[in-house]
């Protein structure tokens, strides 16, 4: 399998964890495409589209995106204990996965705004209800890392994602001050999945 | 049941087409809910930190989001014909549906620069790098459309919610230049889940 990756995409992240956990990531070339909505990459623009990172090329030449496609995919390609479970925490998981990638697209969105947007055009209005987002969703993450345990599932993968991306791109957001979400993230960032992909 | 909507989201039109395609649409009760990255919702932000709709609150009260996971879920409460298939199909469904929701995320995106945002604040480059996005999802989707045949699963839905928006949305975008697409569209609008689901 062929993997789109760029090692500062937190929804890359999400798949690169998750090749960790369950041991496939020997199966997967992964393939370094630096991409933004105004830099529109050829080759990757072939297999999707969207033009966006992550994009799994399978085994019998699929093309699949976006990340939580890719992650449930993966997911089904192994023998081990599945990251996305069944029964009624299958919703549990999926909606805490979507809980954290909507926190990490209102990132992305805030990133892009002030880091990628020429200065003169940015707009507070928009970064200031990008970064409520941001906040409101951390504090549901803090309310309920609690009850986490030793779960480390799809939804728990997508909360380190946005623990580090905030970490590696708002480093002046200070989330840690939601001491619950801070202790959880202290104990799986060693995690081998999560040291390795630490982005950069 | 109860769902957070908005007539005029794209994303809410797919749960609300599958809820009438599966007959589960008497179990819903729809709460107009008006939002916007700017303009936000207490009641709602109270049940999705994210301010987004859909929401969907369950019988056994989880709240989920977004649109897929919602539509996964309720594709689980129905004895007819799954619209997100088992097996290979599968992932050909899933990956179709994550197409069509990029467009449409960039179709909203693009909305709100050029409708939303302060005129002397908007960027040339973003928008066009989101008509691009949404005009090489178009060729792609006007390319796989003859191969649907009479399918209506969760992909189909996306692809009819995506004609349905740019028709709302962007009508001076021309996307029926892409005549396979075009005609499929007219094929499936006549459907009762459709027609009664057109954005206002």
């Amino acid at each position: 399998m062929r993997l789109w990756h760029n090692p500062a995409s937190p929804f890359v992240r999400k798949v690169r964890i998750l090749l960790r956990e369950t041991n496939l990531a020997s199966r997967v070339e992964e393939i370094n495409t630096p991409v933004s909505p105004v830099n529109p990459h050829a080759e990757l623009a072939a297999k999707n589209p969207l033009v966006k990172t992550p994009a799994l090329e399978t085994d019998d030449s699929r093309v699949l995106y976006d990340s939580s496609v890719i992650c449930d995919y993966l997911d089904t390609l192994h023998s081990g204990a599945k990251l996305i479970p069944g029964g009624a925490a299958r919703w549990d998981a999926l909606r805490l996965e979507s809980l954290c990638d909507g926190i990490l697209d209102a990132a992305v969105l805030c990133r892009y705004e002030t880091a990628v947007r020429p200065e003169a055009l940015r707009w507070n209005d928009w970064v200031n209800g990008q970064l409520t987002k941001i906040r409101n969703g951390l504090d549901a993450l803090a309310n309920e890392a609690p009850t986490w345990g030793n779960t480390f599932g799809i939804g728990q993968i997508g909360a380190a994602c946005v623990c580090g991306y905030l970490d590696f791109r708002f480093a002046d957001e200070n989330w840690r001050s939601r001491a619950a979400l801070a202790a959880w993230y202290e104990s799986v960032k060693q995690r081998a999945s999560v040291a390795a992909t630490v982005p950069a």
